[in-house]
């Protein structure tokens, strides 16, 4: 039971909103979108993800025998309603700003429009799925910025909040632009370039470090990158010295150092020094253990000789800002806009484009939120069709494309929007023509 | 392709370990120990869970011919390791803290024995499986701790990171205590109770407010929760005052109304008196909306009339702890105690076992961490014998049992150690059996 593509994988009210629907009738076209709230204070901008994978799971959604046997056995629904799940297909429209595209708070990313059934069944996966990678692609970018065109490998499997998180993980930080991951089903899923060392317990299972540090060598002679932090650090980067002549008359050469714990900064230039020193200044140091964007800039800031940062648990679980203040919202049912009005929680009603504004240097200057069928605006329209009657209209981009595409939506950043500290972020402009929609339903509500 | 059982979701190191020690004939019994090097400061204790997930796994773990063509294709192994990960399985013993229990920074609630290369390769899927578990459990026992007996529902799925931690969520907080889920799926895998009212939207879908409760009422007679807050709290609680009468000539009872939004305590008192005064005492109350248990401690110090309380998204991603400072470390290896000395990450060598004492009134007083083989330690043995070659001793316990466990742990908690806000923790005793061992690694190492 793969609980990725269940589509048990859902809240009890989806399915007992859904049987009312059918049951009054109420399958006319529903207008959904898929935004953020707020903006955390230390984030100036998102980056949208997780579209590819929401697209997939649209086109495949089945409810399976034991998913129907379940429900009929719960009591839970009636016999016409589960014969309404055993042929549900999802055949809406959805659309969509591209995987890479920068946004900000109240813009949508994700549109369905769709019989009122359907649109309501898909919410809870569809924030499952956009939410986490928007949320890990968001703040890998911010990595990304710190590291000034250092490569990043995504070392964050082990602590994700279970299997599919730390799986995505590795896509959505690859997609903002890092450089690769360690995760070895990623390698094989979305063809991201894999990274790898060794662990403290493969230097610890051996008597002596440098017998570690040689057996690894002879079994992988091209891929030799030694962990040399396990008893103490320049000691390990002194025996690496010692080893390298034994090694290159083996024709093996070492590729690089790791360093995983201590002052990272002043461990970098005692073993850069003991490197260069021993005749090894090609031998790479990569940098792991905690690492975030704040301390890549740091580490950055002191010019340490950091060739490669690894970046694990506080990207993968976005342990600053671990969860988006998102929500998947009705604005229009039956060709009807409407709006919620909770305190704290109102939305922009109807169906709603965004475009977007350019400064002369080709910066980011300006979005604005309106209405779809409004025409009197100007700028790029940020979403776009990409389901028809649930089918792809053609080939998502693959991953190696989405990533050049952020890099370029990273270069359009303006710098006040760059800051990694509590900073500015852009305040998107809504419309006149919006406007006036909120005002004509709040005077039809109720 | 279910992430959640592929032998590929692991980091690449552990292949290439794995292969370098089956080259260098390095398969004797490794013994490797799961637990949490430091407690944040709002944590005094954690709940062990997660257990039963990890020996699914070890039991299934099966290389699947797609995973060996991955490994042939990247060109990465030699043709002798694909072969062995052909045959692969796990074989090992496993030792633990049973689900539930209490434990503290340093004790090892897990300890593996088998030969190195399976040791070694199971590292990163079961950090996975432990730590996220774990997070959530003991996140959800404070809940259930600060509601002092209300019951307590997980909303969180939508904002899980991915499929399994949303299910997995459900699992730990109903084992914390939890009285169930919105997580169908969670009801269908694991018998936990499932509970749903209905979404905003589905208000905004009918015209009138009323209407979407009366159609509700007729769709799911037995499960009439309506949802209050979509337009204004109070006016929806009045119209369900007018509709009961109407749903009673139906033979349809109101059973509860939901809050989510606004100043939750300030609207239970105004909605509680609106539904007394109309006659609907029994009508019962349940409050949703960015609740964690330091929101539910004030609601109850408020003597907020709230009966239900909705947990989501703070609990799902462990909000202000989203990740444990956990590891999996090599403890001994072919009968050889062995020691990580690195800076910050030092650990205690030798395979170890947590003795637990009790004051008179059954409160936990200490534990002691010490060897395994120390026979002058008193007290109650917290890691039991689990998996022996491969295959689980006796069958794990359900999960009502587990709750049930997990409950009479929390009743034993000292007073100091319930504190939400920093707090006091348990500082475990180091016997001097396991001081000695240290010292005598250490004198030994490299």
């Amino acid at each position: 039971m793969d609980p990725c593509t269940s589509t048990l994988l859902t809240d009890l009210y989806q399915l007992t909103m859904a049987q009312s629907y059918v049951e009054h009738g109420m399958e006319e076209p529903a207008v959904f979108e898929f935004f953020v709230r707020t903006m955390p204070p230390t984030r100036g901008f998102f980056i949208a993800a997780g579209l590819e994978q929401l697209v997939d799971y649209l086109e495949h959604m089945r409810v399976q025998s034991w998913e129907l046997d379940w429900m009929r056995k719960s009591g839970r629904f009636s016999q016409a309603f589960v014969e309404y799940m055993e042929r549900f297909r999802f055949t809406g429209h959805l659309h969509a700003m591209p995987e890479g595209t920068i946004f900000f708070a109240h813009e949508p990313i994700v549109r369905i429009t769709a019989p009122l059934p359907q649109a309501q069944l898909v919410e809870t996966r569809l924030i499952n799925l956009l939410q986490y990678q928007t949320l890990v692609a968001s703040k890998a970018a911010r990595a990304v910025l710190a590291a000034q065109g250092a490569p990043l490998i995504d070392f964050g499997l082990r602590r994700a909040h279970g299997a599919e998180a730390g799986l995505l993980a590795a896509r959505a930080s690859y997609l903002a632009g890092f450089h690769g991951s360690a995760t070895v089903l990623a390698a094989s899923l979305f063809d991201i370039p894999v990274f790898g060392t060794m662990a403290h317990a493969f230097i610890q299972a051996h008597i002596k470090e440098v017998e570690a540090f040689e057996h690894f060598a002879e079994s992988h002679p091209g891929n030799v990158i030694l962990l040399i932090d396990t008893y103490q650090t320049e000691e390990g980067a002194k025996k690496v010295v010692a080893l390298a002549p034994r090694l290159r008359r083996k024709g093996i050469t070492i590729k690089g150092v790791r360093l995983d714990s201590g002052d990272l900064a002043a461990h970098a230039v005692q073993v850069r020094r003991i490197l260069d020193e021993g005749g090894l200044p090609e031998v790479k140091i990569t940098a792991s253990g905690n690492l975030d964007e704040y301390a890549i800039q740091q580490l950055r800031a002191a010019q340490a000789p950091i060739d490669f940062f690894a970046v694990g648990t506080k990207m993968t679980v976005s342990a600053d800002v671990p969860y988006l203040d998102c929500a998947y919202k009705l604005q229009e049912y039956a060709g009807r806009p409407c709006r919620k009005k909770s305190e704290g929680k109102a939305t922009w009603p109807g169906r709603k484009q965004v475009y977007r504004h350019y400064s002369a240097d080709g910066r980011i200057e300006g979005d604005v939120l309106t209405c779809e069928d409004d025409t009197q605006q100007t700028g790029e329209p940020l979403l776009q069709p990409i389901m028809e009657a649930g089918k792809r209209l053609h080939d998502l981009p693959p991953l190696t494309q989405l990533r050049e595409y952020t890099a370029t939506q990273l270069a359009r950043l303006p710098e006040r929007l760059r800051a990694l500290e509590r900073g500015a972020t852009l305040e998107v402009t809504v419309s006149s023509a919006l406007q006036q929609l909120a005002r004509d339903v709040d005077a039809q509500l109720w």
